[in-house]
């Protein structure tokens, strides 16, 4: 049993992201944008109520400072710091959910954020440090900074496999700036593959170590409701997923 | 009895703006600001830990998005998305009281907004919309469209009189984007004035009805803690006022 | 003979709007976002070199500082506020002109900020400040602020028709925050009546006086491309318009 | 003989920051801040009519885009990106000084775009690629990229010596994010030493190789109005110091 999660509400202002009204019902956990990278206080009202209406969860995607850079700019940044950053970020969302009368499911980390966790202790921390005044689990890659820190620090985890990026050699995940189009049935052999074996094979062709609680999608890869639909019959033959 | 509130944390990044760590002993209540004219994930943190330490009562201090313009820039804006910006806002510092052990006290709209709200229902309206998430008190202005509003939309309504800010002839607070020096001993006799006979000065010299729950100072007018030691010693003598 | 003008360039970072790849080749002059509505310093320098590659002449198309609301939502901004902001957008525009050996060729306002010029002499003053430094031309309404406060001043003007919006019955542009789809067919038998006869019905039925040295689409209209072609197909017959 | 070179125009909205009234007339080089990191359209225009005053030259300060964190926070950016950045920074400075009658004088990066550049080729590469379009010296240290780059790629160089900061055993800039109060004395001594010797004493006691072509001040380093009138005592005995 596995559940799709997908990075949502990712638009701006006047500008489009991702088709969420057709993703949406397709998916079991949303990572709503809080702002930083992505979604403003309008489409962050709307893609609550959309996730309510077809029953998903809500969880935060907080974000680097980074709206010009969808957040997938690397900075340095302090772990104080950071944690108040997150933290405001996890609270403006927390409002629109008590409007709407949800409560938040998870958090993850949005972009070069996720990918600094994964590596750095310190950053891992922070995202704990937020974590510890929301008291929700936090989705993360095994066999790394995530699951050693946030397991360490007490907090819930949810190992996670990635249907549409590739993952290096090291086993890091691999973060465009813009998401390359990727072929659904390839995708879902992948998932197929990653829920019997626990492995999905690297750029470089060795085979990675993969959690897989949940399988995460992006809003914003080309396609991205047609690789939901895809994973979804794979899956479902195998009475793996269900929605 | 009366309390002293003032707007604080309107630091930005590098910059600071008042003088918190002076003002903060003699106030009863914090208006805090909360990144879209003023303050930002760290300042905010830091705010609500200050407050904390002094038992000052913290509320949201929500504005319009203009940080470049301290929120002292009128814009149009219809009400639903006014609501969600002001929600948007008040979760996020809600975020750092609960990572505080704190509880939101009540809501305040800062600078334009303030001042729209207190003369246009629809925008009094938005104001409610985002108190219906939060449930608390509200603070504002007798005989204008704040108070019209927030009792008929059931609220609790807290009437406020300014130290620092004069009136028009109609009753409007006048809100200038920087704020001039006011005489320590002039603010403490308008004071005195305002909690005996319910009246204010106008700038053309009529006499305005005022409220006097509590008392406003703003955190960047000059010398706001010499008002506020001024207004301690004028209205203590008369038991008015107690910290 | 008249020029269609397009609102070109108009991304921002991950997101995008308008076909500008479709577009260009049918317009002669794009207004070119500055940063402040739309855009950012990569789109500025594609936009730049689209136009470049397609002979299409780059005017400046400054806005009110607002990119969440796209710069359609009106504000109150003083006179030499407002001209230093329309300085700092169109020095930043021609640092690209100059990166790629083109010139400024003309200013237009954006949005909120080319209604509030048409009615509000203040802010047609402030354009013209800024239009003072760069001494180009100025596009607007003719029987507006536009026209009589750009003439008073100096500048040359550049009267204008609009393909994809409605006019008032007092001959205003009606600016909404996200444009409706316009049928091409009626568009192009608008700008055929607007040249021949210099009128356009309002909303209200009245027949309003238009000018039509050039006419303006947005790349934010749906189908904009098919507009231009219609226009082009309609005006071409007449020789009225060639590229 | 040198000339002190000053980061001025730090202020953004409401927020002061330096004393620039007080440092202009003891500087004769301002690198002025272009919205990035500090600054906005407002007191750009004011720095630049400061500087005239005083006979001040102006030179561009641009930075990465950071405001929160005044561009001291490194981030990843590629070198196309990084020049479009520093392209319309630039450009919009120079619409103030076209305003004002006045021509560019230099280009020095601000605060870790400073510092970046200095280490990675990529980065003074991107400095270059927007040099090249206005054509103006770039300030930098000597015996790091900057010196190596932009002299390959043509560039006049003018080497500077820190005023302020200190430097480490491998003789880079100390840059951290709010500046420490610095003995006036103290400076002017390690002024002297650098412009008679050519050496600065680095944290870890090394002597280091400085270029003394201009000293660098900041106008957010506490009393820096009296570290330049230091430096002027001390170097104006010497002769080498003139304004």
């Amino acid at each position: 049993m596995t559940l799709i999660n997908c990075d949502m509400g990712e638009s701006f202002g006047i500008w489009r992201l991702g088709d969420d009204s057709r993703i949406m019902p397709a998916i079991h956990i949303a990572n709503v944008a809080c702002g930083f990278h992505a979604s403003d206080f309008n489409h962050m009202r709307a893609t609550v109520r959309l996730a309510k209406q077809h029953s998903v969860k809500v969880g935060a995607h907080p974000s680097l400072p980074d709206r010009q850079g969808f957040g997938r700019r690397e900075m340095k940044i302090g772990r104080e710091e950071l944690a108040n950053c997150v933290i405001y970020q996890i609270g403006a969302l927390k409002g629109f959910l008590e409007a709407e009368g949800m409560t938040l499911h998870h958090i993850k980390p949005h972009g070069s954020l996720f990918v600094m966790a994964s590596c750095d202790p310190v950053i891992a921390h922070a995202i704990c440090d937020a974590a510890d005044v929301f008291k929700v689990p936090l989705i993360g890659l095994i066999e790394t900074e995530h699951e050693r820190v946030y397991r360490e620090r007490g907090h819930a985890f949810i190992p996670e496999f990635y249907l549409d990026l590739d993952y290096s050699d090291e086993g890091r995940l691999i973060v465009t700036r813009e998401h390359a189009a990727v072929d659904p049935d390839a995708a879902a052999e992948r998932a197929l593959r990653a829920l019997r074996e626990g492995l999905v094979r690297s750029v470089g062709g060795k085979d990675i170590r993969v959690g897989t609680e949940t399988m995460c999608l992006h809003s914003d890869t080309p396609g991205a409701d047609l690789i939901a639909a895809a994973v979804h019959k794979a899956l479902g033959m195998d009475g793996r997923i269900h929605k």
